[in-house]
């Protein structure tokens, strides 16, 4: 059996929205599932209609599906880590910044395609499926494969899937895959008055 | 009647999920509405669980809501425009990110706090509320306000409130409010092959 969304729910003091709470970043995915075109479609509006800075807009795309060769080039740039589990996945999106306009250096760029990125990921976890946002690739390596303009850049590679059973997997990734989510206490995160006491 | 968010649905090519077609940045909000601190902290929460690079979680949150000292604190904060419309939000949210950890400078640090930022967003909608990230509020006053640490720099400040009439809004202001939404077409986002060649 798939570890089932419900094991891995996030743990919460009050109840959050089931998209929100049922995400999470697995690596145990089917390899041969595949994802349609109206589902990758969802998750790039998902991802188009995200707030940004004054309307700037800065988050773009490389979008590989299985099989294809933007798919494969976007495998080759993989850290050895990610490379044991990520070309399982469907799809792998890259996802890159405009970090400068003219001379101005746009400092909200990251922030803004975190934000269209947690929305892909939302809309993929509606979709049925699961996605992992990756920092482990080379981004040098994808700006080249890519043609990646020198006023843009690579943060983010993003596997998106279908939820597999990791008992296959080989004992280091299942270790990962089912050991117990964790965050920081809310009350080290969230302050009110001054910095560092909690807010609740 | 406030705009309703039927008129504000993002116009996509396929239906993405409510939460997300429904998320926009209003102005009006309705300046007598409160939060509840059960809602607050399911928006918290939100963001806590949000996906990190690595796990590092590097965002953290100030929170204040109408009529408290950090509301007032961060009010101060807001440039003139914002200054217009946002003190009738029911609660000001400062989300900071840890920009460095001992001599690492932590380059994915405001993508995730985009990411939970986004969450924190959604959970908004999902509550009933509307959310507007601003990135035009002063980062250095609101660093001394609360003693914001050197390794963390305030990056934006999300009103949460309850929508209203637009109507009475002065003009300018009103025009932000109705004029139609929109997106750079997919097309010019989500690339395949190499940058610049649409995916879709």
């Amino acid at each position: 059996m798939p570890t089932s969304s419900r094991d891995r729910l996030a743990r919460t003091a009050v109840p959050v929205h089931p998209l929100i709470a049922g995400r999470w970043s697995p690596r145990a995915l089917d390899p041969e599932a595949m994802i349609s075109c109206a589902a990758l479609t969802a998750l790039l509006e998902a991802a188009r209609w995200a707030s940004s800075w004054g309307g700037s807009q800065p988050a773009r795309f490389v979008v590989g599906r299985r099989g294809d060769d933007t798919f494969t080039g976007l495998v080759g740039t993989l850290t050895r880590g990610n490379r044991s589990w990520a070309p399982n996945a469907s799809a792998l999106i890259l996802g890159a910044t405009q970090t400068r306009d003219d001379e101005k250096v746009l400092v909200h760029s990251a922030f803004d395609l975190g934000q269209a990125v947690a929305q892909l990921t939302l809309q993929a976890v509606a979709e049925g499926f699961v996605a992992h946002p990756m920092g482990g690739f080379d981004a040098g390596a994808a700006r080249v494969r890519f043609a990646v303009p020198d006023d843009f850049q690579p943060l983010v590679l993003v596997a998106i899937g279908t939820l597999a059973d990791p008992s296959t997997m080989e004992e280091g990734l299942r270790a990962k895959e089912t050991r117990p989510r964790s965050r920081l206490p809310l009350s080290e995160v969230a302050f009110t008055g001054t910095w560092g006491q909690p807010a609740l």
